[in-house]
């Protein structure tokens, strides 16, 4: 095959026929298939479920405390160690949430935006027309967070490198501009890890706003699915020694290393800033279920082990990530409609198709039975400036079904293709 | 012993010195006793800890759903059926949360506060001098989410049958006045049970502000530790009857009925209210942990088997209730200083000693190593007018350490009786 843009008028027509036959093919076969979310596969729970069995009541008791009680805001000091260890943070800087870090991410901008943060002149509700920093392609929750809280999200151009620090450092000589969101490892959707350059640029920052905050969530912390570990600097100790040691906030949970939903979160940040955010949070809650963070501590031990099982979990995922990328290496490599990039670690493939194919790909996916996260969900308000961007979601269908899926996808994006050059 | 204040000033005398004496025999003990907060105590944990063990992973598969991994906002439908069942409410009308009730109406408050409510003309940090209703003695935690998010509270006074309905129907004629904490069913800290007229009242409220909040925290509505059961109306099917569907939010948990801090905790509100609250909380958290909750279906299975754990608490409660009533049936009623209810279910007893002697009796029993609620914490911003409201909280201690804790406590109380009248 050779890539569209250099076929013949006739060659795209032949092509477009043969495509179009295939397509329809496909839709015969009624297909129902779910690429939407960053879900583990039924394989993935079942090898992580021994952890509802494994905490007896003599677990819960720490030194004098008896965790299975009210109290200790701040989480089983157990806990607190374990995330420590992951994080490369110190335990005093930890504080362990819920099920969820989407919450802690949460509630953090809603106290800046009630009460303020740490260093915040007034609350975020008493100022006018805030801004927030927004790299994009990016997470959709991150955004639909901020939109709430009614800032204006400038997106920031994502590189192969992490953001664009260029515009960045502009941008946040607006004391408007009052934080920026980050996933440093594995990024969702591209899949790229941020480089050294890229962090301490990051760490360095000196944002116009006092209480600016660098939202770091480290969701893919330990989330390798080939090759070994890869260490990453812990950004706390960066800022501190950038001199910013209150700037950052940096979330995790075990969502993706054990039950998606029913693990543990935590926010790592300052001991100033623990101590401030902690007072307001004492009011909301007395502590998260210290109960199963006790579990998580039996199950998962330290860092070390939680690797272990993470080789387990990789076992599972790297198959379907290859699936993946053979399919695109195969049919629009080829055909030079889009390109990717090849991540190692995460829970997705983020797709670029050429300029303006998108949605109408994701539309033709839907029309044969599989549903692909909504284009322009990876950009601020859901709007893609060059409708290009696909986030590709591979672990929870299983591989025969992820295979089918991917061919639904390649046709689908072959016939926009072949659509917009005039068939 | 007569009443102090028939005594002559010789008796007195001679009272305070035989007192004095006493308490600085206790002193000499040098006890360490916490009766400051409703916690249930060892033997209660050990008695429900077999949820530990109870949940397989075949558990948590409900339909075609897997409960592990994420989804499901409103939580596991079989714990929503649950709640149902406990509440005497519709199954579309419970939103299952996390191991918090607290955390639930804070953010019931601050949704408000960012967002608006269903009714609400704007977000209330867009409007000025709101006011919030708070029946007094109630619960400081109450209290202290109102405080932080800057409502005004009026102090209604708590009679037997529940807050003085009156002063309430007067108060809510002023639209700045945006809602109420109540606690109807064993009452915190009286332990009273709103009666049927006050609730009525409650439910029949034509507040003026369109956005009011009838915040039903019903903690303790299975919670009986004397006697059977005592069934308690639906407030939702109540307000619905009553023409004010959207108004009221009730909130409960099995943090007394399980482990504190590590159970499930539920809001059950109009269909309208979910819809509205659901879409808000939906940016928030992508559900609670619904293993979580599928452990606790697993337990409590329903109602009725729900009702007889209760009765396992109940026999380890009620000895311990009837210490703290006895001993002030013994100690203060013949000396005239002090009265209080004698509930037959929740967490506290409400004594209520002479005015002005609460500060002074509770900083006495703290010297001599028992630490109680804070005088004035069961009042908005911590001050109790009278000064006679002290919270006692006999649940935590074992029963012998119970016993000399009410010992310290009738002796502080005598103590500060005697100094106000002069020795």
């Amino acid at each position: 095959m050779k890539p569209y843009r250099d076929m013949t008028p006739e060659e795209r027509h032949h092509e477009y026929a043969a495509v179009k036959a295939h397509y329809n093919e496909l839709k015969t076969l009624n297909l129902s298939l779910d690429m939407s979310r960053g879900r583990p596969g039924r394989g993935q729970l079942d090898l992580v479920s021994d952890i509802l069995h494994v905490l007896d009541k003599e677990d819960c008791i720490s030194g004098k405390t008896d965790l299975r009680n009210y109290g200790v805001l701040a989480g089983a000091p157990e806990a607190r160690k374990l995330w420590a260890d992951i994080l490369g943070c110190r335990f005093e800087e930890v504080f362990v949430g819920g099920n969820a870090s989407l919450q802690l991410m949460y509630d953090l901008v809603a106290k800046g935006f009630s009460f303020g943060l740490l260093h915040s002149e007034k609350p975020w509700c008493r100022e006018e027309g805030l801004k927030w920093l927004c790299p994009a392609p990016g997470y959709d929750r991150h955004f639909a967070i901020t939109e709430a809280f009614g800032f204006e999200m400038i997106t920031v151009k994502m590189t192969p490198e992490g953001p664009d620090m260029d515009a960045v450092e502009e941008l946040i000589k607006d004391p408007k501009v009052k934080g920026i969101w980050c996933v440093p490892k594995y990024s969702n959707p591209d899949g790229i890890i941020y480089s050294d350059e890229v962090i301490n640029r990051l760490a360095a920052m000196k944002p116009a706003a006092p209480d600016f905050a660098l939202m770091w969530d480290n969701a893919y912390v330990i989330h390798e699915f080939e090759g070994d570990y890869v260490p990453f600097p812990d950004i706390i100790s960066l800022c501190r020694e950038a001199g910013n040691p209150d700037m950052v906030y940096e979330f995790a949970s075990t969502s993706k290393i054990t039950l998606p939903g029913a693990g543990i979160s935590c926010m790592a940040a300052s001991e100033a800033n623990q101590k401030y955010l902690q007072k307001l949070i004492g009011v909301q809650i007395i502590s998260y279920d210290k109960v199963n963070q006790m579990r998580h501590v039996k199950f998962l031990q330290n860092k070390a082990h939680a690797l272990e099982i993470m080789k387990k979990h990789a076992s599972v995922l790297q198959p379907r990530f290859k699936a993946v990328i053979d399919a695109l290496e195969a049919e629009i490599r080829p055909a030079g409609i889009g390109h990717w990039e090849t991540p190692k670690g995460g829970y997705f493939v983020s797709l670029y198709t050429l300029p303006g194919l998108a949605k109408r790909t994701v539309a033709l996916t839907k029309e044969a039975g599989v549903i692909l996260t909504g284009a322009g969900a990876t950009y601020p308000y859901g709007k893609d400036p060059e409708d290009s961007n696909i986030r590709i979601a591979p672990s929870l269908p299983p591989i025969e079904e992820l295979v089918q899926a991917m061919d639904v996808l390649c046709t689908a994006l072959k016939l926009a293709a072949l659509e917009q050059m005039g068939e």
